[in-house]
């Protein structure tokens, strides 16, 4: 990426900065001494209020970073002679710099994912040798919710995957790095897309709906829970002030703070969607089920959009871009977007 | 470590908060979008006021953790067959839940350390085998400054230290978790006391001077900065929204406030060691150089201590405490403790 | 694999013995005390052997295994942050059980290779994120020769493939289990198919060849070979008493043993491989090149055959096997085989 | 080292070939095809072999080294955040090039051990922050037996080492390189310094005694063998001509072929440590308990014998050397040895 701009746009929901609830939530939790590395009371708090909407069974840990909460939640389950079965078009596949396979010294097995989601045939595909030491032993299936396209796993989908990876003992990630637009999407509850639908492990992301920095590990397979505050030490996660990421969540995940930041990402995306397919020449390439827009356009048109907006170019052969939306996008931005391309 | 108290008191720096300015500086860069991952101006600016006050010649990179800066700095260092000296008194040692040796691949060699400082015949003493296939391959030395101890090598003995590493084909690592009270305990900058000591690479940290979370990792070996990008998001320690950890750090690197922070910590710790060393039957263990405390007393005491204040008993079987002053410490804090000692 | 005949067959040609010039070297190997690890005279003169046929200028290191081989040698050319091309078929990604990634730290990255071979376009295909940190680097491509298919690369075909490595900072690797065979079937030296032909480091594979067990790494790059003796002791490959590994090198890379035995293998693969042709209903899937031969054959025909010999069902829903011939399979093995095929 | 002598000598006991039994027992292995990566009848026997010396509640895996043994054994029983107590005389700790620590991701923790042997106390001095996240976390107790300085703890030794290793949640691993000297020394069977004394995970090593290569790693506790098969393959420690080194190990468990050959060396060693003890100037340093001599003797002594003998100084301060016997010394080599140091 080159993107150098730095209006509010289209780039990323990581280029927008914090809500005003949750840089007051870390005003609020600066008062005096805090035990250090989450013996603190706002910890213990944020946990419960995760327990509260993803169900209560379950074992939480904050973290700093998206990638660590796939990483050492991947690791949690998987040994080094294991391997994880993930889309192509992962994240833990494409752009963590190789950090699962250097954490975990496991093989990722990549599937074809032209819409972001991987099928349940190419996952059994890939279990003809088990038992055989030459083979590195399928032990977990990573699944993106929402996915690297924007696209959302259906309930459906979820369940089925869950199933054929739990018929043959292996585990359910999730990366849950957009899990509230994709809850949002679906319109269900965040207990229904992760834990009720099959999800033993699942990245809960704080990070791209408004938090400065924070992440969650969520286990609802609680076994593979154990010593996970070692790994997390361990993997170098352990904020010694936890208690400001504790807080951040706990602002995100009140009043319903993290479901209207993703319902609103989300429109703006459909707006955004909507407005950009009824220009000529323009092509919507996956349905916008959530925060993101990839189209195609006329070759032309992108650097003059990248006058005033920064966004990805996702494949230059293609002409094909990618838009996100994030919870301070605001009609105008989409409004003048639109209005652009279709000027030019 | 079992405290659970919350009040302001000695368990550690990172029991304290967040400084007022460095919070407002996070407030000040939350405005609108901002490239993400350090391509923002924040992120620049951190990086020439790192080099205003360490020297311009050398490459700097933003972290989370403490834990991570000395880890992927060493990493940058050695290779696995390769070995870290240090003090079996190190962090890296002692308290990192093995992460330099799940990173590095490395072993680590510890040297008797007292008072927190390794001695160079201790570290000529590992030498032996070079070139000898069996054994790992002293690479790199690792220093605290200010030690685990709270302890702080001189200009001169760093110096000491760096000429036997680079003359045996070593580098010299610091870390630097507690850097700004060491220089003001020695009166001296920051450039003098790393680099222009000798160091080649610093684990420079913000959080336990003042920020939420925030590290650096300074190369004054340029060379080894090499691809440094690349182990920082492999290591999963790249932010993404990386202004706002840039923002604390030009808040804390402005004004003088690190050497106001510093300042005070050392003050605070100076007031209580000289009052504890009056009262009877207490004993400093070690010499109180910056913001810490290390003292034997009375098996007795430490419970009734422990009513009011937070504290971690370092050695149960001497009776031996540590007490961590930090930029908040109240001097009632200080002469509250002292005076309960006394009393008891 | 659910062999568990030990006739002389056609399962692999790991299940040949020893050829016994080879074990006569060892026996004349074994007089009295020699230096270990390698600094015995069989040791040095194995390396010059070796240096015969591929050329003087290189670093050659024996180790047990030839997974090893490929591990170590790639281990010398990449970080973690760097990855590996290859075939998808490549034993390094398939077979050895994750070894790359566990002991490497890196990615590999699989090209479509349908015949075993990788093309060039789609090595460059992989060179999009050159500089990006989110990305794994290419640092290495490798290649197998001859290919787990028993299909040779042309020199100029590999001459082609090493052009894009070295234009795009990559090294050139290749897995050369079986390069006996490969040199055999283009009639040219061992020099012409490795180092003359752009290759940077070898894994030069005996065991396959006749050996009990030894392998050897081959830097023509000797900038990789630096500390390669570190790397392979910390790789629990180097043995004790190397003169056991020396003396069976030297043995076969004398009196052009090495070529007769592959020579012999070849050739007993091409009559196979024409005997089955003439077979109605059955179909060669691969050129056979070297010694192995791919094909598809009536799925009731496959237990008859196995009822006499061994091998290895390649594709149980295409009903495809494997067939490899080694240095001690009989001309009566091959016509007992094509006979049982054709008869029923 | 700089050992470059190659006669008969006191170098080590890799120095020493291959008896002639298992010489023949390789070549009387070589019938044909079998079954590769272990699926051989010899494996099959070997594994019985074992079996009949240890116990048959076990399961046993051979390896190419005995580097290997040590750490898939350890890797077996610790994950990266818990950690090995060891001698800091430990093969494992000095002589490995770091191999635990790469491969497990582990620390290691030494103790001393001034005769090569660790004490209970010092065991349970490590033992004092469990549960506690910043710590790597006690796992393992590894000992030598004969140890690195060829001494032999008692059975008693073993048992209360393995009692405070069960009572604090840890496992036993013995490093067993020389595991035949310890039991003829003591007398006992080699079940009853292994499984009987309370060991969990045994190095059983068979180079040193007159294989030419040959390690097993064998597990008492049966629920740590668990996938051993691919952390072997993983670990690039799967031989595909196994049966050759089941057959060394058969030869060598059979006809008490094992106890004479340690028998004999212990007996040299004996002799060779008497002889010198007798030489004024010459000082036995460790007891002469399995087939190694430790001693200092007078500086200008050691080039002296150096010039007829290869053997290791030890200590170059101290001018202290190892002497190490094997299966083959000869008495007439213990007689020059002690004649030369007696006359100079």
């Amino acid at each position: 990426m080159t993107e150098t701009k730095s209006s509010r746009a289209f780039a990323s929901d990581n280029w927008a900065g914090v809500h005003p609830d949750v840089l007051q939530a870390i005003a609020d939790a600066n008062i005096g001494h805090a035990a250090s590395y989450g013996n603190d009371e706002w910890s213990g708090r944020a946990v419960e209020k995760v327990r509260e909407l993803v169900g209560a069974d379950c074992d939480v840990f904050f973290l700093f970073s998206g990638t660590a909460a796939n990483v050492l939640g991947l690791q949690s389950i998987v040994r080094p002679y294991q391997s994880v079965i993930c889309a192509e078009t992962a994240h833990i596949y494409t752009s963590e710099c190789g950090a699962p396979e250097k954490h975990t010294g496991s093989k990722l097995i990549p599937l074809p994912s032209p819409n972001g989601k991987i099928q349940t045939a190419d996952i059994e595909a890939q279990l003809g040798y088990t038992g055989n030491e030459h083979h590195a032993q399928p032990r977990a299936v990573s699944i993106t919710q929402s996915t690297e396209y924007g696209t959302v796993y259906s309930l459906t989908e979820i369940r089925k995957i869950a199933d054929v990876a739990h018929k043959n003992g292996m585990s359910l990630h999730m990366d849950g790095a957009r899990i509230f637009n994709a809850a949002v999407s679906l319109d269900c509850t965040l207990a229904a897309t992760t834990r009720e639908a099959g999800v033993d492990v699942l990245s809960f992301g704080g990070t791209k709906n408004g938090l400065i920095a924070g992440e969650a590990v969520v286990f609802f397979d609680r076994a593979l829970a154990k010593d996970f505050e070692f790994r997390r030490m361990q993997g170098m996660q352990l904020s010694s002030k936890m208690r400001f990421i504790a807080a951040q969540f706990i602002a995100l995940l009140s009043n319903d703070l993290w479901k209207q930041n993703a319902a609103h990402a989300n429109r703006m995306a459909a707006m955004l969607g909507k407005g950009l397919a009824s220009v000529p020449g323009v092509k919507l390439t996956q349905s916008v089920d959530s925060n993101s827009v990839f189209a195609t356009l006329p070759a032309s048109l992108i650097p003059k959009l990248q006058k005033e907006f920064a966004f990805h170019v996702w494949s230059k052969p293609k002409n094909e871009i990618r838009l996100v939306t994030s919870f301070d996008t605001e009609e105008s931005d989409v409004s003048r977007f639109v209005e652009l391309a279709a000027k030019t």
